[in-house]
């Protein structure tokens, strides 16, 4: 089945010690569509403006997105990002941020978008992503993401959205803040007693946990010799993970852990190039050798 | 099989937000013992002051440990230890640290000693390393352990002492600082071309990542709500390693695997309670019913 994803379509200008990226497409409604595309069919809702162009509308056309949602904004201008990585690549300054239409991106999901059985709610404000789940018909299975910015800012807000998702995706430092938890196991616990049933914590080049109601299942990361730009991996995870899920159609134990795998391979084949470059040439060949290697680097003999 | 081990026995007085702890039986050798004996007999090389007492010889001699090769020297010292450990308990301060009898540490095995199929390394002088690896008769399988002050002030004795072990036991800082490189696969590989059949890099809560000439293996931490007390975790990842393969007398790779896993548990044991607390009451059912639930945390359905 398909899958609608809310969130943020921007330009991102990269810097890292070995090269420059100027105004490549980015956002992270465009990385998980892009991750999702590879499992299924993807709608997306988000805003961009007069720049676009045809060339980044075509980006998203080829993996057969649909952009029945992508609001144009006559005169306006794309959400810009611009950082800069270090030596290490977990370490990232962010430069410039211009929100440009994307600040007053009030999300109107087209008909067709609205009986959904799979849902994305990328990082926005929490009162919006309430507004999407009240345009949804049904009971779709949602997934969500956030960042420090909301749950330091909107605590009320972004609780009322977690009594109403599946599945939370958020970083380590995200889940001790939300949590008021230092130990990540204790913040997990925490969370899911928030509303959602399950939670991942995404911890980078160490992997992510996965936390439901009755089990727990951790996955390593997918070890990258050379990590060339992180931006987007977090969103890839997230498209990987439940594009995998609307593409089968299931959110039973094994889809989850298989999910989680997904997206760890998502998420892997990101970093391998600037921007979306190997994102947008991953081939389901190249998933399969890396599920096989994954499951092999854990698995009891 | 039993196990040689040559490492230091100390006094530690460890302090964390909750407790103080003062004077407990500590040190490498002491730890990877009391982890190791889950799983073998193991015969101890090490040096402690008239200070040490029956009480502490009782707790090795507990858990069978051999004592022929704990030399007492009269009117000297043991080795003592203090450390303060924040609300995180990555975070660890050194208060003091009085080498007293270990800083002349110049180990002599028994004889008995020498013919040891499996022999471990502590981390000590890579120069009194040597001296160990050449007091042993035919080809032991040898793990070893180093660290940060050894990389940096003896590289060329270390690099005679990799080019002669099995494995190496590292961390995640040491493993970057011997290989020179940030990225731990990179660094992992690399460790590997220095002469070690296999390295383990240990990333404490972020799991363990073992490299071998022909395969990979990751093992996650066990999951642990509450850390107590992490002095030792390090040694007890290795005693348990080693000491399973010491049991079962066998270094293939499925072995190797099961031991990352045994590794992982030991460890995860000893930062349950303050010192040793946990590790003396480990029993054989504690252990498997942590590797059972290890297996599930990653393992395909």
């Amino acid at each position: 089945m398909s899958i609608v994803v809310v969130g943020s379509v921007a330009f991102d200008s990269i810097e890292t010690p070995r090269k420059r990226v100027e105004r490549a497409i980015g956002g992270s409604a465009t990385y998980f569509s892009l991750a999702a595309s590879i499992f299924t069919r993807v709608r997306i809702v988000a805003v961009v403006g007069e720049d676009f162009g045809n060339d980044s509308r075509s980006i998203l056309l080829s993996k057969d997105v649909d952009l029945e949602g992508l609001t144009e904004v006559k005169g306006g201008k794309t959400f810009f990002w611009e950082g800069r990585y270090g030596e290490d690549p977990n370490e990232r300054e962010t430069l410039v941020t211009e929100l440009n239409v994307f600040e007053d991106f009030r999300p109107v999901l087209p008909g067709g978008y609205r009986r959904s059985r799979w849902v994305f709610l990328g990082n926005i404000d929490p009162e919006i992503q309430l507004e999407v789940l009240d345009q949804i018909e049904g009971k779709p299975f949602v997934g969500c993401d956030t960042m420090n910015f909301w749950i330091e800012s909107k605590p009320s807000g972004l609780r009322k959205v977690l009594e109403r998702v599946d599945i939370l995706f958020i970083n380590d430092s995200e889940a001790r803040l939300l949590s008021g938890e230092l130990n990540l196991i204790a913040a997990g616990e925490s969370i899911i007693r928030l509303g959602p049933k399950a939670v991942v914590i995404k911890k980078g080049e160490h992997g992510a946990f996965l936390f439901a109601g009755d089990f727990r299942f951790f996955a390593p990361a997918y070890p990258l010799r050379d990590v060339t730009d992180p931006t987007g991996a977090g969103d890839s995870f997230a498209g990987g993970f439940m594009g995998y899920l609307a593409g089968v159609s299931s959110s039973d134990e094994p889809s989850l852990k298989r999910a989680m795998l997904y997206g760890t391979i998502t998420a892997s084949f990101c970093c391998e190039d600037y921007s979306i470059g190997r994102l947008m040439g991953v081939s389901k060949d190249d998933i399969s050798a890396r599920f096989g290697e994954l499951v092999d680097l854990v698995n009891m003999p």
